[in-house]
């Protein structure tokens, strides 16, 4: 008679221990595994993916399921411990969560840790501001000038060298006619345009325009750096704006000699925080361990941008009771009811957001996600609200309305002003976001080694809160390190102007 | 005491003598200039700007003003003979035009000439379909995937040739994600990609995917060429990514040997027809003389893809009267209803489409400008209506609901199958449409001289039927040899894929 061995007992990991009811599991649990559970070991009752939540204890069907002591679901079945808690036992109905009322206000706000930087090597411009890299920018009014735009760009680069510049680089985009005027979809694309001709890192910027165009460049031109527009059908052709805008940019040039980067104050940093690709580590490792990065940036004075309004459906009462005024929490109130109202009106619901890759990656509900998502804001208070593309201007935290989609989300906030983006993947992401260099931090280890090649930070480690305040302090280094000129990986591979997507809304006629 | 000379007669180019209400006036006009109109001379009221209407008989407020034979608009007031016909005396108010009655078949259609040529030198594929160019196309999923495709293209280019091969291209696009699955934007999204995807121009298709993207590789494959999928985040990154896509594109470039251009029927033609950047010689010389080339094509058994259903608004009722079949002519009418739903849904309305460059030219109202755009369909009958991006099957005349914004309408007509495209331009434009070659046609000699190395053809001397005849021959023709492999100016250029721009519909999540 031979004895088998104990199987080894899998331990979910549990956020919330005594008031969570889903644990998750380190790697794949088959049916049959002993797995430990609130008062006991039981065998699992289902299959459950590496990732992927557990029952720790028994759920009502109609009960509130809660994990990080948030509410993530309602059990759409009876759940017994052992159960894989997924799409076919867990949702969320028509229901909204947390008070409809305005919060007292914060209580004095503690940062998890004093920053470990005050200051950082940028490039201060004539008009005060503060940069953190020198690109020349060619901005086309509209898709039909992007091709000229980007055979200057890359005309230039070969030609035009100055100390200090980043590089020139085409925001080439899709839009700008076969549109409305005067709509809110017109209005978002001029500021969006705006926002990215005026930015703080270009040190001077070259406007293309078509001519006939809708979206003129006077719409586009605000107050910023050097910006000429020159006009295709004034000019006379393609190789005769491609040769005008060298000369211009020739001349751009010979007037930035001797830009030298200058310690300044981390408070003049902008951070605007994405997260894509999401699995069931990005609440778990790498936003928390995010949000401790922004409250330390918090801490130091700076700007920290909050967005993606439709990943914070569902846990927008954590962001209410932690508005600066009254005030402030109504208007994330607004930016719901006017997002209920968006995608009812376009055949969509803001249910549907968790895509495959969310589904794959062990996240069942948008609130599941959602909560998730709000850790990267960390926990300081929330100071102001702005449309997308909107500057930001007040200290501390602001959240900007934008969609969740990376690329749309991501340019709202660099036209906003960000001059620093940090960008948390679970499923891994290749993005970047010139003229402002984006920062990638996986969930996991494995996604690290896996895709070392983009990832710039491994926040996999950081599972209890002592781990995520250390790794976050070695995340804010990182990126006071990139504010000063190091090069993210998506950055020196050349990404980010493909990923300049102004949030399009209204109709294309 | 000296003698002046007696002033210059203006004389105005008016399309249908007789009948019309407005005459265009070739160069300035000056206000007190003698000008002819109709049973005489009289002073100029206003200045009329060149390529501008004059009122060539009095106009009582209220009533129909024709030009063409056909009514552009209602007179807003009194209008005098000699007075400058414009924004500030013309609309069109909330009245629409033309019987909703379905027509009774059009008669025996007779082309306006007979083809002058019934083969192109084209590219037989393994399924039989013809191709006017042979392209390697690698083609993201998702926007997050685009600047790594555009990376793949980029090394291609450099790294791999093989006879015949016109070279390797990124059709990056914005979408992909961010999206309400199961929604009629999705349906078009993937619709689109897949007519991308299996285009007759390609000889190959290398699918890249992120990985988590809702827009999943399988949504995109449609049956055609060899095409390949890789995932970013299943090889680990870009440079696996790459590399993976430059080992599929050499062994497809190996199996490419021998491929020769090979005589092929005009009949298996597909040509998309395009007017971007109109001006008031837009319905008077290019659209016209295009109108005779695609008629041309008709004739020899081919097919031709009208569509910018925004523009044809107030001018559907030609369309209707030339419908094959009760049914088709119903189906404009369909399109139309859609448009007002749409638009107004969108906060725009359909009249909002004369963009500054249209009404700089001298176009006053969206009935004047469809009827200029409608020409350019030529005469003979409307035998199919089908949605954007659908593939079009009927031979003849097929009209493609599309919008008019040029780059999102050619998305749509490339990717149903046109392998030619003519574009009409009076401002000015430098488009391109890979894979499909797309040749511009001026609508004024003056434009053609100030952009001569972008434009393709001339149609400025195309003023009278007998000369557009004339010109529209020789338009067919350059229309064959383009495919035959001529290089479009726009090709030569590298313009093509900054343009493809996907209809995007519905809510941005
Ligand atoms: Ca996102
Ligand atoms: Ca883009
Ligand atoms: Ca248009
Ligand atoms: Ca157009
Ligand atoms: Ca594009």
């Amino acid at each position: 008679m031979t004895v088998q061995p104990p199987p080894e007992i899998a331990v979910p990991l549990v956020p919330l221990e005594g008031v969570d009811d889903v644990g998750l599991v380190r790697n794949h649990v088959s049916a049959g595994t002993p797995v430990r559970v609130v008062g006991g070991v039981v065998a699992a009752v289902d299959d459950v993916p590496a990732g992927h939540k557990v029952a720790v204890r028994a759920i009502a069907e109609g009960a509130r399921v809660r994990k990080y002591g948030e509410v993530i679901g309602i059990a759409l079945r009876d759940i017994v411990p052992g159960a894989h808690v997924h799409l076919h036992n867990l949702g969320v109905g028509s229901q909204n969560l947390g008070p409809a009322t305005a919060p007292a206000g914060p209580s004095v706000w503690t940062p998890p840790a004093t920053p470990t930087r005050d200051h950082f090597l940028g490039y201060r411009r004539p008009d005060g501001r503060a940069a953190t890299r020198n690109y020349f920018a060619v901005l086309p009014t509209v898709n039909c000038s992007s091709t000229v735009a980007r055979m200057i760009a890359q005309a230039a680069n070969a030609q035009i060298k100055a100390e200090g510049l980043d590089g020139v680089i085409a925001l080439t985009h899709d839009l700008g006619c076969g549109m409305a005027e005067g709509t809110a979809g017109d209005d978002i694309l001029r500021r969006t345009l705006r926002g990215y001709a005026g930015h703080a890192n270009l040190a001077g910027a070259v406007v293309v325009s078509l001519g006939c165009e809708i979206n003129q460049p006077e719409h586009v031109l605000g107050d910023g750096p050097a910006v000429e527009t020159l006009s295709i059908q004034d000019l006379g052709g393609t190789a005769a704006t491609v040769n005008a805008a060298l000369d211009t940019l020739r001349a751009m040039a010979s007037r930035l000699a001797g830009m030298r980067r200058e310690p300044i104050p981390v408070s003049e940093l902008t951070l605007g925080l994405q997260c894509g690709g999401s699995d069931a580590y990005s609440g778990l490792t790498a936003n928390p361990t995010l949000g401790v990065a922004a409250d330390l940036l918090v801490a130091a004075g700076g700007k920290v941008i909050l967005g993606e309004t439709p990943e914070i459906y569902g846990a927008e009462h954590i962001l209410r009771a932690r508005a600066a005024t009254p005030a402030v929490g109504r208007r994330i109130d607004d930016l719901i009811a006017w997002w209920q109202a968006y995608t009812a009106n376009n055949d969509a619901e803001l249910d549907n957001n968790p895509s495959k890759g969310n589904r794959d990656g062990g996240i069942t509900t948008i609130w599941e996600k959602s909560l998730g998502a709000v850790l990267k804001g960390g926990t300081s208070p929330l100071n102001d609200v702005v449309a997308y593309a909107d500057q930001v201007t007040a200290k501390g935290l602001t959240f900007m309305d934008t969609p969740g989609y990376d690329p749309v989300s991501a340019t709202g906030m660099v036209a906003g002003g960000a001059n620093l983006l940090a960008f948390t993947t679970g499923r891994g992401s290749v993005f970047g976001a010139r003229p402002t260099p984006s920062l990638k931090i996986s969930t996991t280890t494995r996604l690290f080694e896996h895709m070392r090649a983009d990832m710039d930070f491994d926040a996999g480690p950081a599972m209890s809160r002592d781990d995520q305040i250390r790794h976050g302090i070695l995340l804010f280094e990182a990126l006071v390190d990139m504010a000063s000129g190091t090069p993210s990986k998506s950055e020196a591979l050349g990404f980010g102007t493909e990923e300049i997507v102004p949030w399009r809304m209204g109709a294309v006629v």
